[in-house]
């Protein structure tokens, strides 16, 4: 256990300087540790939400005595309510906020839980069996760390019959209903709302980027395929936008701040649009989205005319990219197999088929949310096995 | 019908300006005429999905010739490709984006279709029965209008059976199921999971800001109410944040570029994390997403040593602005009622309770893609009928 070696206070009580025994120094705000305390009346000791209002913290809040206890803990008085509350050194640690990585980063980052990812990946492409998931924690959550890592898994041994594919999402959250239903067919047919539902090859693409919220998760299950052709390729955009940052920073620039505009009308009852940029930054410039369809693009009117041909530009970079040989991982799917894409990231695509054979996928979609909430429970609990 | 009254080509054929018999005036560039062709080969008639992609679309493009045919449709010849399409006249006057409203707004800013409000809802909340709601087109189409209006509407008449919420949401959309499952109970527990499951009173808020995507509506039906208190207030962000915005724009500014953290943890089996700031922008300043909860922000740890300070001072104004009383707007749910809010924009909050009686809501999540998608064809039907 790692404890505290010093405390300070600074800025006449409205900081504290804490110093583990490892020699790592931060600095925390007392009106931080305050909004944090971890006291019962701060925070509800069933369910850790917090009981108080910004408005109940005094605004002029500070420290009056900082102590380390023990090595471990560190207790607080503030002012000017005079209540003492006690950190957990290994708490503090894991939540201080002083530290160079909070600097301004470079547009376009990524936090490190993602690796990217190219051609390369198509030989060690993460994989579980349906039974090992289904019966095995560990099995689950090294699959679903993989698709936090890679954004893409694939699963092998499912029961190949109609609809199991929900029982994949019911292994880690929820199903995402959409007008598709809970789930879709993905085969040939006559009058197709949708290219998907033809022998067409589709370039790479995210799905219902017409969506909003776009869903986060996409699942395709594999019960028949003995056509020629229909392989399944995946690039990953994070990868792909990279590559677009390193080669054309300004298209990288207009993609990330130009919004583009989504549209579906496939059949008579659904008219969604949305108005999004191809790749969505959060405020820090973190890479969070890439929305990459040539199908239901546009048209883009929220641009300005001035600004038109730099999106267009841009637009065709990105996606010269995305169809880099290098960077796809090409697999076909068998009877019993499914893969899983974060829609958020990667972009998934296929080759075209016809002639005899059938092919028929399901699909369907679900979020990420509970995709991560479930593996932060079992690995909280994979850390307690081994405690 | 509006014709085209003129029509001229510039920088080399590159563009083509376009006049509307009004005198509006617009240009367009021979890309975006090119990719966005209604022609069969260019989108596919039976579902409006492009079949080429950019890629397909030569670099070079231009425009070799454009004649105005019988004043309402605009003819295109391109190069290289020497492929003629005619455009509709209305089609471009819809989709035109040469137009002085792209040019840059101000940081906050929110399409025409948003109105703002504060206590004087209060008087006109929007309202609809689930019964003319269900059997009347036009009743279920103003109503969702106002939803996307106000962001918030209430609904009399409903069975007061349990779930019977989720038939409330198929009038639009889909369930958003989540950990609480498709529709959740909010009553008095003993060990309450969530502090919503208590008496306590509840400073407004958007619910699940820990959740990402974050659902972006939220139901509340009523199937008890006898307490003393327990009454409902909304409160529409999107008025709060302009308000912060014109009496504090450096608190505006911090919150709209600062990452915020919030969690969830209030049951064994769920770890819920997400990484948004308080006041989500586009990337052309559009108001987009509000998230704004005491009980589950933080710790917040994605922010520098420097500006944790501002952060926590926009964080109180703009709390201390969405409990202004001027704002507010009150009402107790009664049997049989429920109230829907946009839960990107108004936040909801309640007044304690405790004593005698009883108080047995039922909520539940769905998204806005669904209601818009649904309003928007019944916007179309409607204006079908007056022709």
């Amino acid at each position: 256990m790692l404890g505290l070696s010093n405390v300070k206070m600074l800025a006449e009580g409205k900081v504290v300087q804490v110093e583990w025994a490892d020699g790592v120094r931060a600095r925390f705000h007392a009106i931080w540790l305050r909004d944090n305390s971890p006291d019962s009346e701060t925070l509800s000791p069933g369910n850790g939400q917090r009981l108080v209002r910004i408005q109940d913290v005094p605004e002029e809040v500070g420290v009056k005595a900082a102590t380390v206890v023990d090595d471990a803990r560190l207790e607080i008085a503030f002012l000017p309510e005079n209540k003492v509350v006690v950190f957990d050194a290994a708490w503090l640690r894991l939540h201080r906020y002083d530290r160079p990585s909070n600097a301004a980063k470079a547009a376009g980052w990524t936090n490190e839980t993602i690796v990217r990812w190219g051609k390369e990946l198509e030989e060690k492409l993460p994989v579980a069996s349906f039974r090992g998931a289904s019966e095995n924690p560990g099995e689950l959550r090294g699959w679903l760390a993989d698709i936090r890592r890679y954004g893409v898994a694939k699963m092998t041994d499912m029961p190949v019959e109609s609809g199991a594919i929900c029982r994949v999402v019911e292994l880690f959250g929820f199903i995402r209903e959409t007008n598709y239903g809970r789930f879709f067919e993905v085969r040939t047919e006559v009058n197709p709302v949708n290219l998907a539902y033809t022998g067409l090859g589709l370039q790479v693409h995210t799905d219902n980027p017409y969506r909003d919220p776009v869903p986060t998760l996409q699942l395709l299950s594999c019960l028949e395929n003995s056509v020629e052709g229909g392989d399944s390729v995946v690039v990953d955009s994070f990868k792909a936008v990279e590559i677009l940052r390193e080669e054309a920073p300004d298209a990288f620039q207009a993609l990330s701040s130009l919004p583009a505009n989504y549209t579906y009308t496939g059949t008579g009852d659904v008219m969604l649009k949305s108005k999004r940029p191809m790749i969505e930054l959060g405020p820090d410039g973190e890479l969070l989205t890439v929305r990459f369809n040539n199908r239901s693009l546009g048209p883009v009117t929220d641009i300005s005319f001035e600004q038109m041909e730099t999106f267009y530009d841009g637009y065709r970079k990105l996606a010269d990219i995305m169809e880099r040989p290098e960077l796809a991982v090409t697999f076909k799917l068998q009877p019993g197999e499914l893969f899983i894409v974060d829609n958020t990231r990667v972009t998934h695509g296929r080759v075209g088929y016809e002639g005899s054979g059938s092919r028929w996928l399901q699909g369907a979609y679900a979020d990420l949310d509970g995709l991560r909430s479930t593996l932060a429970v079992l690995e909280q609990k994979g850390e307690c096995h081994v405690v």
